[in-house]
């Protein structure tokens, strides 16, 4: 079942926007990740949501999407996130937060698909300008955007060919994304 | 669902070690790290496994346990992990993995905590001798080492009290481990 959820829980970058998320839920995905493992248990990542339409939209403007299709401007008006997780460092806790935030973010989106959700992990975000909307102190570092919502495209899992990683979408919008094999990222076992 | 698998993938440390894991085990649960989400879908972890016992005990002397115990040397004979996965950066194709450490190992740790095992991502590792075991050429940078086995110990999560967040293990060698509350790690909801 860890694998149907895994496969299911895609990268998507376009939403039913009218679906809204409540707090409530994006509480109960945060909890997953507050359960999960944390290196030396310093728990340094902070979060904060956002489910509202006019602060949603501050936020949208501050991201950058889907780095391989140049064409793409991003979601349009209809399609964006109905939440969004903003992921911090709180370095006064620790400056070193190792892979916490792989670990979170991945128990988050896990929670998501699961209550029938998804989203998209943005590092390519204005963190400057975030930093001043959110009215963030300096000691919290702005790590990750988890943008939230309803899937409304279908993602498809292709073997690589000649090598190239690039996801692309085809003429029906469906997105296209190239996994290596398991036999390429296993070197060798014991 | 997740949150009972989540909630169950704690930290283990001792390990019933007769009991084996199978090679294919292994695969399967880096099948699950492999349909992850990869910044830029660059893939660039790539994974060594060990299930032979010669070999795991190699790999045992290279490794530090739990830092917080400070008089715990690490699992005696027989309570060691059965498997390893050594996770590695191939540097060739990305030199920055961004998340990706800490997503893949979630996948791989829940996907062994479905199959009734469990175990511990380690970062304390002697990477130069390591390496020199393992005969990787230079392309290759050691992450993690996670060990893996069926869980011998019982882990507990506690309220965190005076900011203390070290984990212990009590008279009955019960692992406690404090987490943060929920209000402190979000910061603001909007």
């Amino acid at each position: 079942m860890i694998r149907e959820l895994i496969l299911k829980n895609r990268s998507y970058r376009r939403f039913y926007q009218s679906e809204k998320i409540s707090e409530l839920q994006l509480r109960n995905w945060v909890d997953l990740a507050r359960n999960s493992a944390s290196a030396r248990n310093a728990q340094s990542l902070k979060y904060i949501l956002s489910t509202d339409d006019s602060f949603n939209a501050k936020i949208f403007e501050l991201l950058a999407w889907a780095g391989y299709l140049t064409t793409w401007p991003g979601p349009e008006e209809g399609e964006r996130p109905s939440a969004y997780i903003v992921v911090l460092n709180d370095t006064l806790i620790a400056g070193n937060y190792f892979c916490d935030d792989g670990i979170a973010m991945q128990s988050i989106l896990l929670g998501a698909t699961e209550d029938g959700f998804g989203g998209c992990i943005i590092h390519s975000v204005n963190r400057n300008k975030l930093h001043e909307l959110l009215d963030l102190s300096e000691q919290y570092e702005i790590l990750y955007v988890l943008a939230l919502g309803k899937p409304k495209e279908t993602v498809v899992l292709d073997e690589i060919k000649d090598g190239n990683i690039k996801y692309w979408r085809d003429e029906n919008q469906v997105h296209h994304v190239p996994k290596r094999a398991l036999d390429e990222i296993i070197l060798e076992a014991k």
